[in-house]
């Protein structure tokens, strides 16, 4: 694999003064609705509210100093832009976010006020690869990928350690894994630690309906696309298909993906606000969806689900109560 | 006085295994908004909702084994409630908690959840008090006030001596704590193993516009009531006038308290839902609120903020979200 466990390890020592150490919280209630024991990873209140932020620091930390010093440029209109943009200013070099103009207000509001430059391109008629490269080249920026980046990945990664620490100082017994899945950073990161860490757990991945992507190439074998990119409220996690890098990585260690509907992922939202006190977004809360209401869940009776980011605009999030 | 240190290091051995060490938060977009750095203790994320669950646990605990098996009884339709419901339900005994007639319908059925008994007393004709000490001879159940007992106040510390040592062990430089003030056991408690771990450090509470009575008492030097008890939407911490047993606490350690308008509070839930991710109710984030739009703050760089709870409805955090 591209990623080994020393990497993981590697990027948690660059990265572990940067980062929160999220906590793995419980509610009765939840366990309650769940019917089983849930412990949620709260990765909404990492910085820049999610955990986009640990591969950010990862990448920009492990760029040599003279790499580092000319700054990074990152393609996202999302949590990697903001993840970036906070990391770059922390390290006190340039970020470069290249966004459609169309991006909401407040995403680009929150990534300049971290202090990146946003350039805009007309989605359509202009490639922001080509404007990525030409700036890339003129500044002697790095490009760093959202996911297919083995030092992404690696940050990402840094969740399977504290789990796994949290896991034992609880004295958890756990079996299961429920990660929400886009590109795959983030459970190809968490399965890579946990199979040296505690091999007896097993990730799954999470994501929306009719965006599947990863829950069909592991059923396949090989990596399958979504029909669209359209049309699903979870645009944090909607990929074409699954990474190059991650996807390999999924294949050896996932044991299967689940899929969930919108209702679903809202009233997860619902949940967590109720019962948990955390503010998620849609992608972000598809894992927690899938513990409460998906069918054919392992049986297994603690189960760990990674909540993945909190970065939802206020409309959404008040139709998200609303839900019945 | 009648809460020492070591009351408070006994609670915390009797509950450290029991209650969530919430995590110290920040954000630096909130720092861009309050122009210093803040750290947001998260009772949020503390079992049941709020901080009002380490008193329950300090209480119940400390009970004699005999009384223990009896069970207990509590005043409260709120926070309290919640927390004495769920600690009670740990210690394996019975919890009455007596409540009106008119309590809203999402506390009573968070309060039922936990599996204590609710009785319902008709406000204005019948008297909490009096119903109380019937079921509690009838019961042999003991009652655990909201703030003015010793074992509630010293639970209610250890928010205190996590955030000393969380303070050490981020090296901060604080001189400043901000806490929300009902009663006063939140206030008392910390202020009480500050003086011990951190004597530098002075706590300020915050309380909500006309309903400010423990600031009119510190400047009085006597407890003064408020005019009413109607009217805020801070219902979680609007009491009377100051607590017997942590007004004297409070007049000897607090540097003063600061009163903050409802859309001041609510702007303070806004900016806590986007740039932390946690829910907070109003009567949870006066202190954030003080931190934020307070006049004559003390010249802080750094300021310790205490996020009380988040036990709040979708309608009124809707409304929170809707603010300017």
């Amino acid at each position: 694999m591209t990623v080994n466990f020393t990497d993981i390890e590697r990027a948690h020592r660059r990265i572990a003064h940067l980062i929160t150490k999220t906590p793995l919280l419980n509610s009765p209630r939840l366990d309650e609705i769940a019917g089983r024991r849930l412990w949620l990873k709260a990765e909404p209140l990492q910085m820049t509210g999610s955990f986009k932020f640990r591969g950010a620091c990862s990448a920009i930390s492990n760029l040599s100093d003279e790499a580092r010093g000319r700054g990074v440029i990152a393609y996202s209109s999302g949590n990697h832009a903001q993840g970036i943009a906070l990391a770059a200013k922390i390290f006190k070099t340039r970020a470069m976010i290249v966004m459609p103009h169309d991006a909401p207000a407040n995403k680009v509001a929150n990534t300049r006020a971290y202090g990146a430059e946003i350039i805009h391109y007309e989605r359509g008629t202009e490639s922001r690869e080509a404007i990525g490269a030409e700036l890339a080249s003129k500044f002697g920026l790095t490009l760093v990928k959202p996911y297919d980046d083995p030092a992404v990945i690696a940050g990402q990664g840094t969740v399977g350690l504290e789990l796994s620490e949290q896991i034992a100082a609880q004295g958890l017994s756990v079996s299961t894994i429920l990660c929400c899945c886009g590109g795959g950073g983030l459970s190809a990161g968490i399965a890579t630690a946990m199979a040296v860490t505690n091999p007896d757990i097993t990730l799954f991945t999470a994501e929306p309906e009719g965006f599947d992507d990863t829950a069909r190439s592991l059923r396949s074998g090989e990596r399958v696309a979504n029909e669209t990119e359209q049309g699903s409220i979870c645009d944090a996690i909607v990929t074409p298909t699954p990474g190059e890098l991650t996807f390999p990585i999924l294949k050896a260690l996932a044991g299967g993906g689940f899929a969930v509907s919108d209702q679903q992922t809202m009233r997860a939202m619902r949940h967590a606000f109720d019962t948990l006190k955390l503010v998620t977004e849609p992608g972000g809360a598809v894992a927690l969806a899938a513990a409460l209401f998906a069918e054919n869940l392992p049986a297994s009776d603690d189960l760990v689900v990674i909540i993945s980011g909190g970065n939802v605009d206020e409309a959404m999030f008040a139709k998200a109560l609303s839900i019945d």
